[in-house]
């Protein structure tokens, strides 16, 4: 008898955020839902992470609207969103009752399994999130952002693990985003898991592609006894992306491990994607190959060639290997924060500040609520001088509460201010897409009746459908 | 005390040969040599397969001067070469005088290790050839053909790796072309061949990346006791090449497996390849991502695109998929052999005739040649009713001795048809460009004095250095 691995297929969500800075409309994405649906995945990622904000700037689309497409083009399949704890899908702390009606619109609409993550791994971030899913009735899938430092060992992150079980978590999940996890770190990370909170504990492993070792590090996995792996069916994998779902499959022959998917299907999958991705060739991340050079800076794709336009604009675009040596003197100092959004986008800055400007000359404001605790606790003892640094340039104090605990109730003022605007419809979730976006969402709503916007440009002429908005590049997460 | 796994590095052979059809100039190479030779390699592979041929068809290069400006620049690790056991680098068997005369010469130019194999695993085809290299003191290494059929097993490869080492062989290459090898098969093979002949025998393994899969196979082949493993430096690797020496150095971290290789060396040769691929953009194969289907079909990637063009070339662009269908049942009556150089060519040519008109309504000259015995005995029973037709189209009955048993002695000759070309200069080696591409060498002997021509465009403009001669796609071997 094999043992079964599940699957959760990301070519609706991170894969396309990955690789095409989450572009992908959903006209490009419906013809590939009934084979995603019969091929046996445990979960459909498909949306939450940089896919909301994308569908409201770039793509005219309502976030809500895709997410009940996707529902009713995949009623078997579990659907799963990507929540990036208090701050939602936005950038900042949310009073706890927005964060328990987002929770239940989510729900709602049709998410069934909710990741659930904080960037600094405080877990204080994640606990009210996961309280509403639990409410709801829903899957809480509680994920520890995983990083390389001198302070971050198996051990560190099985506690963390083991607190998430605790706060009611149905499944842990190991989430690598910058491909850092090697194999025996993978093997190590899942047993040590299993051995501290039980066999029954669902683990799962989500990596990305981009050092190139990651496959090796899911077969370590699946030999320590994770429970389900993600992957991206293979026309929308590797570079910054993930290992190929196919691959994934194949390479269990013989070993004792099989999953459920039906090959067949996911050929079709493929095949779509196939077709689709060199729509959106201009969006494509100039990461394509192996970058191994990631374990030593750890910055994920997504976010390199975000610094070098950064430089590019400052005109020291040959500057790019001082800042990638600075990433690591400015995180040691954050007290090794995991590089995830938003602090990959944070850290990543102000790097490039100390570069340009000389190092803590000047501050983001970002940075200093980093240092301040504003984002919650750090990993690991932060720099006091850099600290001292921040106290001045915010003018005010640190803080060791949970960030949202200095919140006041806000879903009265949010709904206030969101109704009025031209076009919202009343709802909560227009409510929601304001709060998360308030500058974003006034221009969506007065938009919205003109339809979705598919960038796709036909690959052989180039002929674009609709007008291009400006570019941004897709966060990892 | 960590076991070390030492590393073919095969940037300068068969990866340009896997992703840009073999174009790689000299000069294109020459500034990654002090960092290749610096780097801790157990060898470097850079000559043989379909670089010979490459060099004089559209490269007006020396193959011989390429060898020795290598030698010169890389002096302290050994030199590699792919050598196609009777057939040499060419298209037909040659008598063993030629065959001598050849290996002399690779020795006296600059290669240390000869990787010798035959398509059809027929040992008898590479016997003379690896007599050849151990009078002249080198490192004879016997390849075997990695196929997956009804007919091979685990069992089959062993014993062929058993006769190999009586042969004398210094080492075993499990040579995987089409990406075949899954994790489990290639423990399984190493660890039987370590079995059967002793733990001393030096078990080396060749995989591509095309499936996805291969790295993990590399993976568990050290776990199964590899002694060396092939592998690309990341910006020359994947797709339908190779898997990247970065990524299989740092994934053996915290395993008790390591390399002797320097990362930051590597790391330089990488950055060189960035800069150099994107010069040949106009020859990057059309497979960059992972193609599970070849687990089914067993094309490898380039066979794939030339098969493509062969269809569309008569107006059948659309049947390719009856094609990928028929060439297992093609493989199947030649009696199961590998698909490599120049077997792929030849089955996938039939099985393109066999679609476009009428199952062997037509046959090849080659594929009768296949199925009479002239490449050598097949792995399996031959089909018996296709034997006939081949009969009848060759008019010439079967064999079964070596095919080169049955050549006269040709040296003289040969060297008589080549002294009097024009530009001949009269070595050995000259007779040898002349006796394995006499239609090609003359035409090369008298340009040969414009020195080699450069492929590489400016990524940028586009501008070409000099002509570009008419593209053929490369051989996977
Ligand atoms: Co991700
Ligand atoms: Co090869």
């Amino acid at each position: 008898m094999k043992r079964i691995i599940d699957v959760t297929e990301l070519a609706l969500r991170d894969a396309h955020q990955s690789l095409i800075a989450t572009r992908l409309g959903i006209d490009d994405m419906t013809g590939a839902c009934e084979d995603l649906d019969n091929a046996g995945y445990w979960s459909i990622e498909c949306w939450g992470g940089a896919t909301y904000d994308a569908c409201i700037r770039f793509l005219n689309e309502d976030p809500w609207q895709r997410l009940r497409t996707f529902k009713k083009l995949m009623p078997k399949t579990p659907l799963q969103m990507l929540l990036r704890g208090q701050n939602l899908l936005g950038y900042r702390h949310y009073q706890d009752e927005v964060v328990d009606r987002f929770v239940e619109k989510c729900a709602e609409n049709g998410i069934d399994v909710f990741r659930i993550f904080d960037a600094l791994n405080d877990l204080r971030n994640v606990e009210r999130s996961v309280a509403a899913v639990k409410r709801v009735g829903k899957h809480a899938q509680g994920a520890i952002s995983y990083t390389v430092s001198p302070i971050h060992s198996t051990e560190v992150f099985v506690e963390e693990a083991k607190r998430l079980v605790e706060m009611g978590c149905d499944s842990i999940c190991i989430k690598d985003m910058a491909a850092l996890i090697k194999p025996q770190a993978a093997y190590d990370l899942v047993k040590g898991i299993k051995d501290a909170c039980g066999e029954q504990t669902r683990v799962h492993l989500h990596v990305h592609a981009t050092t190139g070792v990651t496959l090796v590090s899911l077969f370590r996995a699946v030999e320590a006894g994770v429970d389900c792996v993600d992957t991206a069916v293979s026309s929308m994998s590797l570079g910054p992306g993930h290992n190929p779902t196919e691959s994934f499959v194949e390479m269990l022959e013989g070993t004792g491990f099989g999953t459920r998917l039906d090959l067949d299907r996911v050929l079709k999958v493929k095949e779509h994607f196939a077709h689709t991705l060199p729509r959106y060739r201009e969006f494509l991340s100039a990461v394509t190959g192996v970058e191994t050079e990631i374990f030593k800076s750890q910055i994920p794709g997504g976010m390199l060639s975000n610094m070098e336009s950064q430089l590019k604009q400052q005109g020291a675009g040959d500057r790019l290997h001082e800042v990638l040596d600075e990433i690591p003197v400015v995180r040691k100092d954050t007290g090794y924060v995991p590089l995830v959004t938003p602090t990959s986008q944070i850290v990543g800055t102000q790097a490039v500040l100390n570069i340009l400007m000389g190092r803590y000359k000047v501050l983001t404001g970002e940075f200093a609520d980093l240092m301040l605790g504003y984002y919650g606790a750090a990993p690991g003892e932060r720099n006091p001088e850099v600290i001292e640094l921040a106290r001045a340039h915010a003018n005010k104090g640190m803080i060791d509460c949970r960030p949202a605990d200095l919140l006041e109730p806000e879903w009265a003022k949010l709904r206030a201010e969101a109704l009025p605007l031209k076009g919202c419809n009343g709802s909560d979730e227009d409510v929601l897409t304001y709060a998360m976006f308030p500058k974003v969402a006034p221009g969506f709503f007065a938009t919205r009746d003109e339809g979705p916007r598919n960038l796709g440009r036909d690959p052989e002429t180039g002929a674009l459908e609709t007008e291009v908005p400006q570019g941004h590049a897709g966060k990892i997460t």
